[in-house]
Formats: C-alpha cells, structure tokens, sequence
C-alpha cells in the first residue's frame, strides 16, 4: 500500500509517497508560491539507482489546483507513479497545532476538523493552511484515511510545573495560554532512535532540533517532559529570523518609547531577528563563509547562538536530574560541525567530551561523535519527519 | 563620620544612616505614599540594647519635603541622632539604571547626573526617583559627597554573549537593547560573603535573590556573568506579581486575538501576574498559608517558583562548567525553607545534597545548609543592601 503524507503551509505544500510498510519513499516535491501566477513545483522520483528532479513553473491559484496538479504527476501515464489515486490508502497530515485535545496522531473525523479548527486562534499562520489541506486531501482521496499528526502532541505529557506560565490562572483556563512546544514528531523520533541505540528505553535524553526553527527538549522514557517553544514557535534557542528567548519588557520598550506598532514587533521577532538580525544572513552556510571571512558580528551571532544551547543543556539535566545522551538533529544539527563543537566546548562537568574528528565526519547516518570513553553520549540522528508521520499514520491503523 | 544611605522611589523613599567605619547602623526608616495627603512615616532608632519604632502620618507634598522631614527627625533636640546635617559625610544612593556607562559605584557629578537623566529612557520608574533623590539629598546634605551605587553595575562584566540578545544589531548600537540585570548590589555582596566563607576567591557561586523581585546570578571569581533579569526587571524567576520568562508569543496574541492593549498587558505581567497571578497573593507567607490548607493553586504557583529556580540552576552550572555554591538570600530566600527544599530536590546529579534539619534553623547569620559531606555548598547568606551601599561608598572614597 501506499501512504502519502502532506505539509500543507499558507503558501507551499510539501509532499512524500511512501510505499508501505517497506518504508520506500517513492517521490517527493514542493509547491512553492501558490496562489501567484510563476508557482514552482519540484517533483522528485526515487528508483534504485537514481533520483529524477523535474522543475516547473506554472500559476496555481489555490491549495486544491496545486495539489490536483501533484495527482495529475503520481498518476501521468508516463512517469508517473501510480496507476490511480485510489491506491493511496492513507494520507498523513502534519498538523502544526493540536492544544491539548490531541495527545497522540489521530484519525480525522467531523469532530477533529472541528477542534483544529477551533485552535485556528492559536496557530493562525499554520493551522488553516493544515485545515485547507486535509479538506483538499478528502475531495482528491476520498477512499483513503486521512490522519492527523499534531507538532504538539509529543510534548502533551508537559507537567504543568513546565507548561504553565506564571500568569492569571484565567489566561489559561479561558484562553489556553500556555507552552504547547513544536517540533514534536522530531523530537519524539529522534530520541526513539537514540534510546533504540543506547539500548536503554529509560534514557535521559536532551534532543536538539536546528533546523530554520530550533528548539529542544528534555526527553526521559521517551516522554517529552520540557521543551524550549511555548505557547507559540518564538520563545527558546536562537532561530534564523527569530529571537528565541527575549525580555518582554523589550517589547514594551519599543512600543512606548520608540514608536513601534506591536504587529511591527511580533514582524521584527518573528522575521527579522535571530542570525538574520545579528549578521544580515539568515543561512548557517553564508554565516559560516562571513565568519571565516573574520565578520565579527558572524562571530558574536555563533557565540550567542551555541550559548543560548549550552544553557538549555544545562537546565534539562536539571530537569532530569542527569544527563544519558544529547542528540543534534536536523539541518544546521546534523551538518554544522563548528555549532556542535561550540555547544559542546566547556561542558565536561556534564559528562560531554566532544570527539573532534568523528564530529567532523559527515554521514546521512545516526553517529556517535562523543569522545570513545566518554559517560554521556554525543549523538547525531538524521531526522525525517515525513518518514516519521507516515510511521505514526501506519502504527494507528494497525493498533 | 555618618554615611546616609537613600532608596528613592517614585513615591517612597527608604534611608538608613550608619556610623562609620564601626558599620554601626544609627537608624534607619521608611517613607510612604509620598504626595498624598496621609503620607506615613516609619522610624527606627537603633540604640545597644534596642530598637526604637516611631511612626506617623503626616502630609508629604513631595520628595523635597519628604526629606526634609527626615532631616528634621535626624537632628530632633530630643530624639535625634545628629546634632547637625553636617555630620554626613557621605550619602549614597541606589540608582537602578546605570546602563553601560557605570560598572562601578561613582562620585556624583554634573556629568554622572546628565548620564542618570539619559537613562531615564530605559527604566522610566526608577531613574527619574533616584535622580529627584539625588537633587534633594545635594540640597540638603551640600557638604557631603555624594555617591551613586548602580543595581546593574555588577552585571556589566557579562560577556557579550550572555548580554546580548538575537535582535538586529541597530536596536543594541542605537537604543542600548540589551540585557541590564539588576539586584547587582545584592548579587555582589552576597557572592562576596560566600566566597570569604568558602576561603576560595575563584569559587563558582549562583546567587538566589527571592524577594518582591526575584534574580539569580551565575558568579565566577567575583564576577557576574550571567543573570537572569535582562533589559528590565521582568525575565527570569517568577516572582510576587511579575511573570518572569515568557514566550513574546502571548503578548502578540493577548494584543490580536484578545483585544487587550499593550500597556494593559504590560500592567498584567508586572503587577498582576507571578504569585499573585497564580494564587490571589503575592506574599509567600500567604501562599504557604493556602498551601498548608490544601490550595491547589499555591502547590501549582510553588512548584512553578521553584521549577523556574531549578533550570537556572542548571543553566548557570552549564555556564560555570561546574559548581561549588548555591546562595539562598532576600525576604523568601532567608526565611522559606520550603521553597529551598523544593529548589534542591533533585538536583542530586549537581552534587547539591540539602540538609533537612539545618534547613529548617532560622537564624540572622550566613549559615550552611547541606548536608555535612556534600561537595557543593548551599548556603544562606542574609543580605543588607544598605550596607552594602555604604560600604561601596566606603571603598570609592578610601581607594
């Protein structure tokens, strides 16, 4: 059978096709700029020996013609992949907000659409493009399941010591103000490969995803019990345009001293800080190239990003009370050495012993770059988060 | 000689008067409800074998008569302690904004006045107090010297790193947005008292200040280089109405999605959040009350206090690379011996190891709280910021 899993964002649809249950990734693409008239679509097909891009720009109005066109691809008589879209049996939705009704992936029901239509308040950039998707999914597979997978749900087993914020109990209890964290599907995978390695399920585990988003999490018995985003995906490590952690008298400042319109700041924290804001680069690489280029400010964004990390580290072997494995993960964490090095520099205390060479080492494979006899492990676990939606959608139809 | 200690606030002003160099407080006293009609005053006059309390509502029209009055009560024919103003010779002053211009306690001229005024900007409640203080005391004290002891000036040996945060650089080069800390009078003289008990002037110290206002300091050789207030006095620990850390997030989404107004949501996170928020009190010994009662509320606003405590815990043991003592001071961190226990627990893994009977002594002295064979040393350390301040102003004026 095949499993489809879809990414749908307000302007963009990622998408992957998954031959099951051999876990065969069979195409995947992107569609980029919908809703204007030069949209591209990158369509990707894997066979043994190769991988075959095609590139097309083409208007596409709307989510339900960018994603007929990407039917039309799986099913072209010539290259495509399947003979009929029926042969899609499930269809995996990542759906970035679930609040707290959704602990766990979840078949879509009328009542679910319903609830992560109610959380549109909470995740107003994402959640309607994920809603959008899952509505254009049931008119183009209506025979197959459709299945959410929420960015939250892994870290639902928060304790409310971790996920409340010392505000009005009313906040919480009216508005659903609270740390709901993202990157969840990451994190949990990760850190369920990183047990499967240690060979010990109740491992303490601190997950580290850098990707354009950042965050972390403490991971104990592969539950999420603190993760570094809260109520939305500002707060925590230093990002590619965000702030991460900041002073909210910082905002109030700007607002009432220096003129900002408050849309102007959450526009500011949102998309003009973080490495872009510190270096004028957004990009790790183009970083990298300023700072052994001698940029100062490339220097100082470098520093204050691994810092911000080595102080997470830090507070989650306090939550765990010790410390098994830490674990980098996505781009920047799987590809960054000189990060990883900086992270790890002057943590011995903690156990962390960094093995300058095998960092260095670049594989598509889970790695182990701690120092041979080092007590807690350093480990690098590519992260594939369409792989793991699919696998959720797979072990809730079999359950 | 005398040294007239003043904490100027926007309608309160504090003040305590030591001989010197015996360090031999003379008295000391509060100013209330300054420019309304029933002002109250509060003074003690301390004498060997006790404590004299006189306390009266008067008329307080402004700062200037305020002081007066205190004057008056300093050099009263039959209550008095002076028989002239003249007898100061020094007066120091708490102001809380220093910026980057002050790391240190400074003489106060024309030009250390003008850099206070022009700082105004970055704590718009405080400096303009202290500065009135500063005018009045000139005027009244003309003789003595006088001397300006910064809360943010022992924080300014933080690396860039830990005081700078992931924002366009423009908002640090022109309007100074970056992180401050404050409470450094206190940090720095309870770190100082730790490392005199510890013999070991290198020692890897975090400091806990838990009063109204809650702080911590990462303090390595007498230096702070970390801290967890930032810009203003609203990040970090929670604290009795302030929320500490919170994810930018909600304040976006109280503005857009809740209708509130920015500077309600700034009155909401500085006076009606933190304990308060969490409980409907703000005072601990209230707290407890309802905890001992079996508030749920207060064990959630306990556990979140301490939770907070906790993870800066780990944060700045990450950024000292180790740890060899955790001070406990202020009103909450002297006297709750409950929060001090839940602070420690499980923090084995840190080598904190807290001794339960000597935690629960209460005495006015610095006092060692672990266990006898713990490595790491948790001590409580009272702290006097009065002091403190007459003694930096000691130190300026003999140096």
């Amino acid at each position: 059978m095949y499993i489809f899993v879809i990414n749908s964002g307000s302007s963009s649809i990622k998408y992957q096709l998954f031959r099951w249950p051999v876990e065969q990734p069979v195409c995947s693409g992107l569609l980029e700029r919908i809703g204007l008239a030069d949209a591209t679509i990158t369509h990707k097909v894997f066979t043994a020996e190769q991988e075959q891009v095609s590139q097309r720009s083409l208007p596409i109005p709307d989510h339900a013609a960018g994603l007929r066109e990407v039917v039309r691809l799986l099913t072209d008589p010539e290259q495509g992949v399947l003979r009929d879209p029926q042969e899609v049996h499930v269809v995996g939705h990542r759906v970035v907000h679930g609040g707290e009704a959704f602990a766990a992936t979840t078949l879509i029901t009328p009542a679910v659409k319903a609830e992560i239509k109610r959380l549109f308040s909470l995740a107003p950039l994402h959640n309607p493009a994920n809603y959008l998707g899952i509505e254009v999914a049931e008119s183009l597979f209506p025979q197959a399941r459709q299945v959410a997978v929420f960015d939250t749900a892994f870290h639902q087993t928060l304790p409310p010591k971790a996920f409340r914020y010392a505000l009005p109990t009313s906040l919480y209890s009216e508005f659903g103000i609270r740390a709901y964290g993202f990157h969840g599907t990451s994190h949990q995978y990760v850190a369920a490969q990183a047990a499967t390695y240690l060979g010990n399920p109740t491992a303490k585990i601190i997950t580290i995803h850098l990707g354009n988003g950042c965050s972390m999490a403490a991971v104990l018995g592969g539950k999420s019990v603190d993760t570094s985003m809260g109520f939305g995906p500002l707060s925590g490590l230093v990002m590619g345009t965000r702030s991460g952690d900041l002073d909210p008298s910082v905002i109030f400042h700007l607002i009432q001293e220096r003129g900002y319109e408050p849309v102007q700041v959450q526009t500011l924290l949102n998309k003009n800080s973080g490495m872009l804001g510190l270096t004028g680069f957004s990009d790790m690489r183009d970083i990298t190239k300023a700072l052994l280029a001698g940029d100062p400010a490339a220097e100082l964004a470098y520093d204050l990003y691994a810092y911000r990390i080595q102080k997470y580290i830090g507070a989650y072997a306090a939550v765990l009370n010790g410390l098994d494995a830490v674990v980098f993960t996505a781009g920047v964490g799987e590809n960054d050495a000189r990060i990883r090095a900086l992270v790890c520099r002057n943590l011995e205390f903690l156990g962390l012993h960094l093995g300058e060479t095998r960092n260095e080492e670049c594989t598509k494979e889970l790695r182990e770059i701690n120092q041979a006899e080092a007590r807690v492990k350093i480990l690098v676990v590519p992260t594939n988060e369409e792989l793991a939606i699919a696998r959720q959608c797979a072990e809730l139809l079999t359950a």
